[in-house]
């Protein structure tokens, strides 16, 4: 079939919007009419040319929503009709990953995925030349159909609209799965936050969701204080604003350091501060933020050796096809917002402009809608 | 009282065995007479002159057994004639850190002992001529009788040799520890540890008794194979016979990483193969040595947002009034082994044969007899 797809041809240069090939789906495989999609740091860390593992050309997007239109052989999870999220940390249920309760990180179609390729090492894409397209993550929901694995799909109820839920499919999760999945954060919490963008404000959320008392967002934009003021922020901290070292300054605004302590920038010097902040003897820093490529963080060992630990969030600890739909629901029962973080919304042939949006800090989310 | 000490009087001089006073203890205070103390690496750190915060003169050592021989006012918990390991970190029972369960660093007399003081300020020990001596991390336990605060003692079993429980004090405490308390080791773990002295040797027993499948050990001295396979090592590791990385060839040993990888050298460069070599999606690296002052560690964030995580054990994650009783049953029942560790023991006058050892490799732990 022909469908119409934003496609990153090069490093570096806007998406071009065109009518592309795609294949129907192999055996394992469904066929997806993508709905709405969000456009997240991530796809623009590719575009850019930052990301060393990116190849082009390609089509990216991978925070989408839609329905099944068409399955391959021996799909059983889904039907057409159903309405999906594509999830770019799939969920097989049956790899060592899947079945260790310690990670999120299933590794079944790892290899493949990384190389733009189907769990076949093909793809369904092509231009009408018949020169192949490379999928993104997984996913490319920047084109209106996707084909993607079974394993990769999460099932949803029907009544939640696409145009909201597509966050779900990253930003969302990545966020509020930070702060439940990863850090588990118990109620009484005291907490800072690095960054409060699209990963941030989420992680925000998840915090008052889990009855956290104290909720510090740091950043250099004063525009985000009343943003971050509607998800729960208590204290706002503007590190331009602050005389003398921003460590000490939390950890005397935290009574001692954070309990838990997050970075969704992708700065080595804000993972280093993130971490110096926690408290002594029991403070957490979990990174969410992707750093430059080859870029390093360090600290003294001192730092942990009395008691603060280092870990980080891939998908905030998520397991797609078990817990998105479960954060679907939160947002329905009004438990998470979503609506306010959407600030743009636009049509396929506008897609450069959520970029441009992004890049000008003007944005939280821009949706596409197909 | 007069009692016998090894002082030290500066920086990189050897330890001056002499006749000290010591006045009797005041309100909380225990006087203990030591009978036995081990020599660890972090007297000889702050001998060397290489410890930021080392203050002289001083009378070092904190890893002791001894007697209760006298109280102060107000003591309850231990009385004359009472067995006791003096603990370098106490347990108060009352401060924010004791009664938070995700740590064991009381606070409680923090500052004080980092002076070399007791709480009220003050040391017990002085020249003949007067002068005052510093104690050294609470403990002294280089003097045959020293004063204690009596958050600082740990009440054990008489029937226990003072020879040697005294290494519970701190070695054995810190490596046993570090796997129960901090790492919380489950059975059938795969398991990497870095550097088999007196601390890591006790890593590997306390992953043997925590039921680790796979207990790897990795030195540069070939002489530490036979001594680790004693205490539970599957597996040995010299780096200098290893072709090629390291870290590959250990995540390739461990069949895709270290479930948990333990420091126990204090070199900045191991502890990062440490966290690199643990298992993606869920490894964890335990910081235990202590580095050179200045010294950081780094590594890609990619490595912690792929599930590693890093964190540090002070002291073994033990609350000593309740844990250190606890391990020298484990000793008694035969559930850890100390005695073959113990390769040399030498009188008070004698004690710097026991730093010369530790410079030479030659023991595991020396043991001073008053
Ligand atoms: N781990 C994961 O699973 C995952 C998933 C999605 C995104 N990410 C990463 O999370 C990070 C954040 O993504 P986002 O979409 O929220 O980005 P964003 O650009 O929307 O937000 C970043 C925020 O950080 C602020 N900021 C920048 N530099 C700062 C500094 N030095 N101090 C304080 N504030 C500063 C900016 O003003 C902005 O508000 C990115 O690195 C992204 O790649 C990670
Ligand atoms: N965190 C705590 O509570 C705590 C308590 C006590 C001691 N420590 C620290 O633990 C560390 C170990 O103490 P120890 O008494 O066991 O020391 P040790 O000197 O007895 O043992 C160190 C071992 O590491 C080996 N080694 C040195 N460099 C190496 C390298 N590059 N690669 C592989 N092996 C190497 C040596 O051959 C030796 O066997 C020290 O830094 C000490 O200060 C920490």
């Amino acid at each position: 079939m022909r469908t119409r797809a934003a496609v990153a041809t090069a490093a570096g240069k806007p998406l071009e919007v065109m009518e592309v090939n795609l294949e129907g789906p192999r055996e394992g495989e469904v066929l997806v009419e993508i709905k709405a999609t969000g456009i997240c740091h991530t796809d623009e860390f590719t575009l850019s040319g930052a990301d060393p593992e990116g190849l082009f050309p390609t089509i990216l997007g991978h925070e989408g929503a839609g329905v099944v239109v068409d399955t391959g052989p021996g799909v059983t999870s889904v039907k057409k009709g159903d309405h999906v999220i594509p999830l770019y940390t799939p969920e097989c249920r049956e790899c060592e990953y899947c079945l260790n309760p310690k990670t999120n990180l299933c590794q079944s179609i790892r290899s493949t995925q990384g190389q733009g390729l189907m769990p076949d090492g093909t793809s369904r894409f092509s231009t009408l030349d018949g020169d192949p397209i490379l999928h993104y993550m997984g996913c490319s929901t920047f084109a209106n159909h996707t084909v993607l694995p079974e394993i990769a799909l999460a099932k949803v109820r029907e009544d939640a609209p696409f145009e909201k839920i597509c966050y779900i499919g990253c930003g969302v999760t990545t966020g509020v799965g930070a702060v439940i999945n990863t850090a588990k954060v118990e109620p009484g919490s005291n907490c800072v936050v690095f960054g409060l963008g699209g990963i941030g404000l989420n992680v925000l959320q998840g915090l008052r969701l889990a009855g956290a008392d104290m909720i510090v967002g740091v950043d250099l934009n004063p525009a985000r204080k009343e943003m971050g003021e509607r998800f729960g922020m208590t204290h706002f901290v503007n590190p331009k604003e602050v005389e003398g070292d921003l460590v000490p300054y939390l950890v005397d605004l935290t009574k001692g350091g954070a309990d838990y302590s997050f970075e969704c920038i992708g700065n080595v010097t804000t993972m280093r501060q993130a971490l110096e902040c926690a408290h002594k003897g029991w403070g957490e820093s979990v990174i969410i933020g992707v750093a430059p490529a080859g870029a390093e963080i360090s600290t003294r060992p001192f730092q942990l050796v009395t008691g603060r630990s280092w870990r980080g969030s891939a998908f905030g600890g998520a397991r797609g096809r078990t817990d998105v739909p479960k954060i679907v629901d939160w947002y329905m029962d009004g438990k998470i917002e979503i609506d306010p973080m959407i600030t743009h919304t636009m049509g396929l042939d506008d897609i450069n402009k959520g970029f441009d949006l992004m890049h000008e800090g003007k944005s939280i989310r821009s949706v596409v809608l197909y």
